[in-house]
């Protein structure tokens, strides 16, 4: 018994094999393009399934789609959203054709299914139409940006979520090291004093931003353009379908979406996409400096700054004995060096976007999904495998502490700059602490030079007096 | 008589101009930072100079500095914000320091030209230190941050009236263009009819997105952290100075600031200035698809697309005679890249931050005010020399549609799409419209194809029937 | 019985998975890198396999490993680079620790395969120990570096062919054009006559230069550090035994490789992987510009230019009935996006090395060998499917250069430039082609009239006279 | 009098200012282009009149332009050349027409001082014409490319002649500094030791490694296409022309220009400046990296690494007194940065090219240019005003290698990983050294630890023995 059917299409005919769900436009694409060897993400494909029930319960209602053609279209919808199929949708993530060989594969596999529940042989599309019936009132153009955003703010959710538990974590700490008070630095060297506690808490302030600015940035995403059909003019959609279908596709997937305010804008452009990864870009660019800041207050053990501990996670060196390194902000480093790269690539995609649509929107939907995944990874483990572990080396930050020049600026209301800084230089020359000098020089009585000089209360706003 | 004045700092002694109201520090920032040969943006220094008066107005309100010195460096303040001295910010506008030169270069400015209104000779500190008395109560590390947002703001504003301007002409254009029915094309290749006026519609609408992302970011830096001082924790500030402080700032600045959350998180965090640089950079990637479109619609004159005719700004080839090239679109696709290039030194500069400060502060500046003001130019320049001059070709666009392969999608209600994609491969074979196909093969009466394959009813939602 | 092995190390013990052929520093790594869901590159593996094979050799001869050992160790390294173990190797490929997981693993792997092969369990490192014996003489610091550049070399080899393919490919359609005359275009706009010929040698020749840039910047990759250990110093390893682990690498691998000239330089500094990443970089941007004009050239069919036609490779549409699009250059677009992307993600970890390593090179890695797979993938595709079938529109061609109006430049030798701008003018203005004006106006004599403007004529240097 | 003359164009008539020697197509694009407020390059100027002075010498010699035109031409050509008329290039920067607006500036001013030469009144084109006379032979297509080359290599020799000092520096330090033995760091963790000089020197090698990447990139910038004209077919240039003007401008410029091999391909590709820009980007990269190191070394002076002092050169902060920031090395990494961002903009520019001509090369030429200059600033202020005042903290260097754990690796030879990894464990948890603890459990004796545990030894290939 052969192990093929035949099917055709617009460039002609091709064997597929008899058991596979997918179509002959599908195997067209898979040997089109062999480019990452990499699928397109799964909540891209289950997206589009969505849109797919959602549309063939809008054309039934309609009367546009007969209610057995529509209910087994459904039936193979909902087969998809259950997680069957899923070795069906064999595309490249990297394609070209803007979408149209996803859609197609999903059509395809819906078809042949819905044909199998109709008692048909798969391939026999008389009986469903890939294109005709499952595709009704659609375009790949209306479909693919539908279902990029509805897979970005589902992939979304789990980000947002990891991002306050970060938040949460570094407040916790913020907590925890609020009487740890240690040497601040500008430009790396010895500024005045800080508390530890209080660098933590300007941390989650950053990873606070972020979370307005990705949600802010995300609200934009639940504009979809379904219904637009080809170019956005919705010609084949009625209008009534165009607001059914997407108060169908907001029932199926939980996610308040509504109508583009213009179709046709939401078509062509996809600039929502590029300032969405914009926020993931400036989310990398936090997190990055966090992690240079733990990698450098955690150096040493013995030659470094070593403020803080982080957690041994594994040993360091195949080596050196004994060495631990801070593996966790390094790759949470790597995370945003990546996601700063994803962000360029989307951005040269959108901007390649050329009159009636982006052909370029498969690129950037692997690269924004594959952001929103690396960083929601990075941000648990960054959590879980390193910030709730740190400890405060307090003897060293106070050790440093004290012996630093730069509390000398607590002085300026009471001798000047300029007296301040000759004091500074003379300290620095020798091995003497500021309030020795003070001391020694008579500059001030002992009792106000402990007020004044108390790294402590250097650390809130306000004049130290004696 | 000598053509310098010796002055002394932590370094040493250098001589300067006599009539120079900078002093030493400048001077060194002038002879260790020769780079780029520009100083730093006039709004900058301006800026710097409102914060030079909003400080001593508090600090004389709470004692801290008295009348005759107070007086003295306000008017010394408003002199410059009327212009005067420009001559006298000299240093390069990318520097080392984290804007350290350009605060001393105005506290120097300042408080020569005060010593002077107080009948001293210029470099006689004791009269007014630059350091102790201009300087009160601050450091660069909030007096350069706030800076940076009042210029900021205050360039943005004209950004933002130009981009409504913008809009307004596009959607004029739209107007205009509403009749123009002509073939809409997706990755380059003809598809369905559109209007000509719907395309301007959808670029008005990217430009409004963009007004209001920009507007949103630009919310972010009405937040300030003047009274932070060295590293954001208020050392040497007292607490009603900053309250204070940023009263006067509103006043003087016009704008209205406020005190940032946490000043510890705002003096050494900058993502705002990338996230606010960011949505410039989807600005201009909106602005390089609008223009690469233009280009294409109007390109020709025979051998070309030919839809539209940007107006003629100048006589396009040095060799060709007659030759008219699309120069505006042209200038436009250059400042964006240039803007996308900045929004990139931006985020370099910004991810390298380290624990209390952001060293890279300059740079950042220098990228975030020239991307606003090429965008502004652009615009200006878009708008007034080629978009209210666009004319369209209705001829040629009329003729494309009537004659495209791409209206046949308007019978997949009628005939299906399978059938439909068959008619299709025949009339690309051959020169028949499709129209005059579809009469030939009697597939449909005569009334019923006018009504079905009316170009101008495809270009709004709906199926059409006979 | 117990389905877990005990094993031990620095920061404590842990059970390993019986079967398991990695221990407990890979179960770690596992733990602690769960970010893209990707393990390493294949080919970096085998490299490190390789890398084990050479040291264990070199460590023999020199009497460090003893006879037993080194010969486990070698069939272990050997098994690996036939393929088994496979599914051992399962670090993410995104990891902190400066490849340290990479290399324990292979440590592991090695050990264990080489315990059972010395009839022990696995797991007993007493027999094997995969630091003291597997790692001898080495540092992940310089085995990872070495590793990354036997992979690099590797996957480059077939990049390099399939460039070569695609030029040769270019030049035979450049031959079979060269007599197709058609409008030349600067800036969208008519210019003077082309060849379609001239412009498939120009792509060429672009290629050309790629190729000849991406074979120098792949050379410095020959250089190794191996044998420079822990930071370069080459501390625990014999001067003999770098000499020889070298030699024997370069019989292994079959890659003439050879030691870097400053051992401490070569661990630290990653510029020559960012420098080779440009040279992709560039590759990409010729690459995408080839993709954009041949997209330009075959827009249509009707309502395009239209001047070639690539081979159909999918339905374009799910819509659109008989539409074809230029899917397989946009698959090159986006590719050429992702190396871009790439090649921005590596700078950024480039930069970022401190002191006397570079801890980022695992996402460097990542991406460069991305680069260069999918740039293969990309190329071999565009050749196959898009450049090999493309086909010349002959009648379009002519039509269009004949009505130009550029070929009056071919007057200018003889009635000046001014004069020829007139004309321009007057013909823009009108129906008329550039020979009827001159005709109609007694300008020249017809014999001259014909020579002078020539369409393919002028396709070639000099001054073209009656 | 009138302060104006009439002048007339393709476009219309317009009033120039009588005394400008530039002419109506300037004075268009001055109006078109107010983008930055800069004008272009001086160095591009001079490259496009000397181009100039090369085609009138060839078209002289070849009867095209008579004796008298020719010689009046070459003499005003030779005016600008002497740094006459500077004023009159006032064109922005940015602009678009591909540079038309550029060669037409020369050409205008040539032409109105070849005018007043010979005699005539500026604006009396019948006497000298810019574009029948100045420009003969020409076209922007190939002026505007050569011009960019020429001005190109003309600045980088200044950057290469200052990054071969920068070299020589870094190598006289890594002299001075060849005895300062100190612990080397990977990942910020202490590591073996490594010698203060050693660091120095893989400084000098990755210099020298952009020294030649730099050179041979620049290499292929000497290809010109000058006599390509239009788009690159050479229409309207005699063969002879196009060699006897290359061979006159290599002859004016010094350069040792040559033909490029395809001028079709010369004229529409501009890869080879991205690929020049992405070398500058690599060294960008190093000078970070070198500069980050550098400031970290030198971090402190009391709660940092503090292993070398920087050159004090300006006060570091406004309000705390004897503060000294590294504000070199910060001013090295902002150029960095920008660097960087201009190679994005250059990237993009280039992939932006169309067919047979690339519009966007204003902005590439611009960031190019842009690029050379800040380098080659900033290596000299490295250079000068750091580098070479570099001191080691001799003390400091000796205290943190003794008591640092990493010197256990030296061990392993004798001891195996496993046992240095234990005892490793243990000194990190007390405070005692590598040598008291060895010496302690009297695990060798005193002379061999004193052999196996120097840290200078360490510092060299090999395994250390008692």
């Amino acid at each position: 018994m052969a192990a093929f059917r035949m099917e055709h299409d617009l460039i002609g005919s091709k064997k597929v094999p008899k058991d596979a769900y997918y179509g002959i436009q599908t195997l067209r694409a898979v040997e089109n393009f062999n480019i990452t060897g990499c699928p397109s993400h799964r909540k891209l494909i289950l997206a589009v399934a969505m849109v797919k029930k959602a549309a063939a319960m809008s054309n039934m209602k309609l009367g546009l789609l007969n209610e057995k053609k529509g209910s087994a279209i459904i039936q193979a919808a909902d087969e998809i959203l259950d997680g069957k199929f899923a070795d069906q949708f064999v595309v490249d993530a990297i394609q070209g054709g803007a979408g149209t060989s996803v859609n197609m594969n999903v059509n395809e596999v819906i078809a042949n299914r819905a044909i199998e529940i109709l008692g048909g042989e798969k391939g026999d599309y008389d009986i469903i139409s890939p294109n005709t019936d499952v595709n009704m009132s659609q375009s790949t153009n209306d479909v693919y940006p539908t279902a990029i955003r509805i897979a970005t703010i589902s992939l979304a959710k789990n980000l947002l979520s990891e991002m306050e538990l970060l938040k949460n974590a570094l407040l916790k700490k913020a907590d925890e090291f609020d009487d740890v008070v240690k040497v601040g630095r500008t430009q790396l060297q010895d500024a005045v004093p800080i508390r530890l506690g209080q660098e933590f808490e300007a941390y989650a302030q950053a990873i606070g931003r972020d979370l307005a600015r990705i949600k802010s940035s995300l609200e934009a995403l639940h504009e979809i353009n379904l219904g637009a059909t080809a170019i956005g003019t919705g010609l084949n959609a009625k209008v009534e379908y165009i607001e059914l279908a997407i108060e169908n596709l907001r029932n199926i997937s939980g996610i308040p979406l509504r109508k583009a305010v213009n179709l046709i804008d939401a078509t062509q452009n996809t600039d929502v996409l590029a300032a969405f990864s914009s926020t993931l870009k400036i989310l990398a660019i936090n997190l990055s400096k966090i992690a240079n800041d733990l990698r450098l207050m955690s150096s040493g053990p013995r030659a470094g700054i070593a403020e803080i501990k982080l957690p041994a996670m594994q040993p360091g060196s195949s080596i050196m004995p004994g060495k631990v390194n801070p593996v966790i902000p390094e790759v949470v480093n790597q995370v945003a060096f990546q996601v700063i790269g994803n962000d360029h690539t989307i951005s040269l995609a959108v901007e390649a976007g050329q009159l009636e649509l982006n052909a370029m929107e498969p690129v950037i939907t692997y690269n924004l999904l594959q952001s929103i995944e690396i960083l929601t990874n990075a941000i648990k483990t960054f959590r879980e495998k390193c910030i709730v572990g740190i400890t405060a080396n307090r003897e060293r930050c106070q050790e440093m502490v004290e012996k630093s020049v730069g509390i000398i600026t607590a002085l300026i209301p009471h001798i000047g700059y300029e007296k301040a800084s000759q004091l500074a230089k003379e300290i620095a020359a020798s091995d003497e602490t500021v309030p020795e000098l003070i001391a020694k020089k008579n500059l001030l009585p002992q009792n106000v030079i402990n007020n004044v000089l108390s790294p402590k209360a250097m650390t809130e706003p306000g004049i130290l007096c004696g």
